[in-house]
């Protein structure tokens, strides 16, 4: 679904929660294949089995891309991506753990370079099961501005 | 193959680049399915092609998961990945266009809450067939001190 | 999203129009390889080249479940789908083809078996990229009703 | 395997039955991916746990797209595929469940629009472990007539 | 379908030839993703435009796994398979060709240590649009004795 | 990694062992799908529960491609793959079994054909994590001579 929004529209505070997944040992195994990185960490479960985490963990650029794919339920068509900062791998995600991504507008900040937009910056936290954060970020949004649009 | 290197092992200004990779539509079609995000951007042609863009341009998320899987080649028992600052998206990439990464050792900063350790950061540039810079960030490696191991 | 709706707040007449999606090789090999059907049809250029179509046509089975997956965008938990009527294979489809999936209200029926609630009928159509219809079918939507929530 | 049969080599209340094949947590991954169809019915096994259903519940879709796959064991070339009528989701299908389909030709009826074939209805139902009947549908299968073929 | 056939019912020379299946750049990613072999000959198009063969192959374990798996269309229930000889990797297969699998039963031997079957040599030969061998192997099917189970 | 060796500074006795890899549910779905080999030994758990092996097995083609795949981690520009000999499926592998390739340089031979190579051929062996031998296999491997190249 399209939904646009000006930059004044969204208000500092708002929070977006999405559906949740479950991710599974199916969801290893494609990443790896995606992305080649066969890491024991992530494909042995004998080795992990004995390692301090008690079983394969999760890549941390999975659950970066499942996370932010969580949130691509509407599109605004006044908006695009400008890139990430701060990304963390705060927990492990295990198979079976079932994650959720939360979005918060957090700050505003005008744009040297593009006087007709904005930088939104939005605090994404991927949660597990048990609301535990185990990734976190920060969006940057680069969000037209109604006041030119409207000029 | 496992390479063990400590920080003081690993010298500033290192530089290591991984194989090509060709992303193909497949890919595509991977990503969208593996993180839920069907946005038109990525799959729809027609409507791409009246874009700016003049097609179909990769999830940025895609691009990152396999830059960075590109480089999974040899691992650190000695290290592991604390996280990314700095992500961007420089320039789309489209179906058939080859990346490699690159990835430079750029400086060392003691880590206040590992004293046994240190963080290396290191410059990651994804480049596309034409030696264009598609996607760029900042690793933050944490890598154990040998004057530690030996003391 | 949730959108919670009762059958008396869908109009008849109502149209749902989704996003556009291109059916790529990619699905065709991914469809064969999820239901075992690899058929010439489906997987053989130099068969079907020479054959009435021209080339490899798509899978009925794939049509209509990327049709119906490309609505599932928003959920309605006071309905639950009750099954398809009249599904018909109305062109082919080929590699690069993009279709996109149009849902009407077409009627509503009381269901015996379930006072609380109604059926809706929908007129499901998947069109390719020249607005033809190539799959069409109907839904039978069970919706609960308001009138029997309220009393 | 190719095996041409006109129409009246088709007998009324001739049955085929397939192998069976297990429905696992990774069909319903690739259904997801395959459709774009995330909805927590089929993919959070926390939500699930809690629902009526104990648990995630295979997509309408797939069971229909299996279970009419795994027919697709030999080719009739004087046949095609006209269409389904009456597709029902009669029980959920679990991971773990396995499935087989059974066909059993039912009935045939002449085709005004065309003189040079018939149409043969074949009652499809797909049964678990338990020979359940979990989805049932009639396939229209257009088949060539002999005595035409024959003139 | 199940299709059992004594050792004695199997003639020498009988030929057994399978659909075609074009072998798609979608392959080349799956199988570079299920077995973790991302090495540049299969993945990276613009290394492969300049080299000898000017454009990706194969991997030598798709085409065999593949021509195996194409013959998988009745099953024996009175042999296994035991193993494969003189496996060749003849010319190389690009993106767009379409191979099929032709099998002729080679000999047959007596199997010391099975007295109650023996075993069958296969022919195998993958050939691709042009009728080239593109792979050659000899499979060893150890299949029970007619006279045996009559006894 | 590129690793160039002649024929030469390849010793006999040579061993090389590759990181482990669990093989999943996952791999059986994916393995069928992408070679069409849905045979119930290895895709319906309710047959094979009442067979002699207890559950379903991995396809042989699985395991070599895997196993081969394994040992995909440096590429000897000097070497290319020729065949593979005595190719043995000597014991069945379960969902959940954790596999790793051994292979062991055994012996040289010069090769009339190409007298700047010679044949090296390399015992292959998958093991599983009680150490069992699951799949053996001869590769052989025609790599350039250094005397030749000197010359």
């Amino acid at each position: 679904m399209e939904r646009p929004r000006y930059l004044e529209e969204i208000e500092i505070g708002e929070v977006r929660e999405t559906y949740g997944r479950t991710i599974t040992e199916t969801d290893f195994v494609v990443h790896a294949g995606h992305t080649g990185d066969f890491f024991p960490h992530h494909m042995d479960a004998e080795f992990m089995a004995k390692s301090e985490f008690g079983g394969r963990i999760a890549h941390g650029t999975m659950i970066f891309a499942i996370g932010v794919g969580l949130t691509a339920t509407e599109i605004n068509p006044l908006a695009f991506s400008y890139g990430y900062d701060r990304l963390r791998f705060v927990r492990p995600v295990f198979i079976g753990d079932t994650i959720r991504t939360r979005i918060t507008a957090a700050r505003k900040e005008d744009d040297p370079k593009r006087p007709q937009s904005g930088k939104l910056f939005e605090t994404v936290q991927v949660l597990n099961q048990r609301d535990e954060v185990v990734l976190a970020c920060e969006h940057i949004y680069v969000v037209q501005k109604k006041e030119v649009a409207a000029a």
